[in-house]
């Protein structure tokens, strides 16, 4: 087992600054050995906060072949923007060194078989660092699914529902912008694009709970799109009618409501809300079984063997206590750590810990090309008026006997690495 | 105007038992004149019940015809069983009387296309009780709508989630049926028919607040069915493993999930929930716009003009006292009345003023019509994959010069007959 990770990390922008700073070079076990960045304020940023946190510096380059051509490099934490990120992954992987990449969309299928392809070539491992799999809430279904007490699970719902306008698509904007420069790639692809870009904090869980690639998969995917009001409504709103962006077209729905069948019979509905106003974040989170439920809606849990009433809503932290996930016990025992209540940590170790044993990355090259793919998919129905789009199988038939990942060596900490946890 | 109407009262069951007792009979205008079951069981249910509120007795009979052929009768109230109910619907209106039907699903699209020629030949009113038309939360969001308060209304989501097997499917049973006579007719269509057959009572207030029928209307629906779990899983634990109504096959699936598309660029979510363990009752109602939304969800209303905030969850109550629907103020200054919260009463009023004022019903032909086509739309949906399917215009282009229901004199009571209210 590596004493120590040695990471490459390439792209320092919002995401990757908080990731950066309290979750990767926060662990005893990582080593940031090269940052690199096309944009000068880019090597800025993270040689600071590296600075900051008092530890070696770093290599900087803005030449991406420095990370790949590195023999002490023995992962590479990809926090680009979406497009070209498959691109930059698939290099890594042909490097040899462990990928760990943000969420997000695919544009194309072609990026997810390409992704797979290389996994399949190589042997490397992939993972899309999907932080809402740790989630507290996501975990104890997880683990209640796994114990068989939902029973046999018939429905999941999700959404990323968030209204993203003053956080994120016009964050760090002036107040009057009279240019036509987009300042982020998301707002620029909600002008021209039209799908369920935002899917993997609710699916990927959903994919945990379903068993996707692991003796389940998903058949067909179908989408509609509402209208697209709110981005123009804010701009007018906040910039003024004559504005450039409350001029502007954007393609991208307010609401995109999908249904998915998956091929155990199981149903998934996702919902991507994200630009009309609203009061509260939510994941929409629920896990249907014969036996029971989990519903972020009212924070309930209800199995079968309780009494069913009313007391069983916002009955969330009462089953914390028998039901939390043995890792988030861990978690939780160790003092919590920074991060959208630790789910960033966990992530980053589910990393850095697969690439210390050597073992495969929790969610790997299978289930990061299926996440990516719900964005070209879910754009493909819209464009066809809703029509059912048959998923593809990424892992060609490999899914009929891939076993759920239960054993494995997994560590939060340096501290406890002799402890045997699961990966999951 | 009619003092008293006249009403020839058709089917005493579970149902009809409840408004019969506590909304008709209750009224000081309404006579019932006749009872019509074709059980001699149903009938002395219906006696008892009007001996009980100490009213004249009605004629009692097992002949349709007799009601019909009664000219005495205005109006005629079908709480029969689904299958049948809107060719009852069309005899009735052939023979000029009122007609109000229960709420519930066509089998097959004729039947919606029927109900609507016949309404255009005789001129004959006909109205689906829907009484969650009239519930407060929505009644508050139509209100804030027709206020413009939500913006520009881009999407809206309801369900029916109401877990029925103790409620409603295996309720009157015995604990252990040996037999294999089905009790309810719901629970045998849940044996052979797999659709959304209970959406109205949240697509009939999302069709309000959308102006379905009146400037707007349905394009296309897309809907998918979860495998059929929950009943079988019920019966197996109550009634034991080789009981029949474990063995039965069920057609039915628990979760059915439609995406709908309206001519206005917006989209309704609806959701059928009925078979599975939950621990409360929902309708989801959700209504988003451009500047606030209504969500059932976390009771919450917010407008933008209101800080945002976590201070909008669990704000209904506060909300009321702003945007109750001046219809609701009204009924609540008369004294609440029984059943369901006052809905019951309001969508019987509704229904017996129209008839007394010899007006339209608020709720039409051809909003009947297409409420009872979700039923079969969604059914032909499923069956192919999810692939959506053309939602006809019943009105045969009407829409797009039909008014919103603003004027007319509405009373809720003969207490307060000269007032001028909205009819909606």
């Amino acid at each position: 087992m590596k004493e120590k990770v040695k990471v490459g990390w390439v792209g320092v922008g919002r995401r990757a600054h908080g990731m950066l700073k309290n979750i990767f070079s926060a662990m005893e076990d990582v080593e940031i050995t090269a940052i690199c960045d096309i944009d000068e304020a880019g090597l800025e940023r993270g040689l600071a906060i590296i600075r900051e946190n008092k530890l070696p510096e770093p290599i900087l380059t803005k030449n991406y072949d420095d990370i790949l051509n590195n023999p002490e490099i023995d992962a590479i934490i990809i926090m680009t923007p979406w497009m070209g990120r498959v691109g930059l992954a698939i290099r890594a992987m042909r490097a040899g060194k462990y990928v760990g990449i943000e969420v997000g969309s695919a544009y194309d299928l072609k990026e997810c078989f390409d992704l797979v392809d290389t996994y399949e070539e190589t042997g490397v491992p992939v993972m899309m660092l999907e932080n809402c799999c740790y989630g507290r809430r996501e975990m104890m279904a997880l683990n209640i699914a796994e114990q068989g007490l939902f029973g046999e699970i018939v429905h999941c719902n999700g959404a990323y529902a968030h209204h993203l306008e003053d956080e994120e698509l016009f964050r760090e904007m002036v107040v009057e912008p009279k240019g036509d420069k987009v300042t982020h790639y998301r707002l620029h692809d909600y002008m021209l694009r039209n799908c369920d870009q935002y899917a993997t904090h609710e699916f990927g869980p959903i994919s945990k709970v379903l068993k996707l690639n692991r003796g389940n998969k998903l058949l067909t995917i179908s989408s509609m799109a509402s209208k697209s009001r709110g981005i123009k409504q804010y701009a007018k709103d906040k910039f003024g009618p004559d504005s450039y962006y409350a001029q502007v077209d954007y393609k991208q729905g307010d609401i995109v409501s999908s249904n998915i069948l998956c091929a155990g019979g199981e149903t998934i509905h996702l919902t991507l809300d994200t630009t009309l106003p609203r009061s509260y974040y939510s994941r929409e989170f629920t896990v249907r079984g014969t036996k029971g439920l989990c519903a972020e809606e009212r924070h309930s849990v209800y199995l079968d063997f309780m009494e069913n009433g009313p007391q069983n809503l916002e009955n969330e932290e009462e089953m914390f206590k028998t039901y939390d996930h043995p890792l988030h016990k861990e978690y939780v025992e160790l003092g919590e750590k920074s991060g959208h209540s630790g789910i960033d940590w966990l992530v980053g170790r589910a990393f850095i810990e697969a690439v210390k044993n050597g073992t495969n990355t929790p969610i790997d090259a299978y289930d990061t090309a299926l996440w990516l793919s719900i964005g070209p998919l879910s754009e493909a129905s819209i464009n066809k008026g809703g029509a059912p789009v048959e998923v593809p199988d990424f892992t060609k038939g490999k899914w009929i006997n891939r076993e759920p990942i239960v054993e494995g060596k997994y560590c939060l900490d340096k501290v406890c690495e002799d402890k045997n946890t699961k990966i999951y």
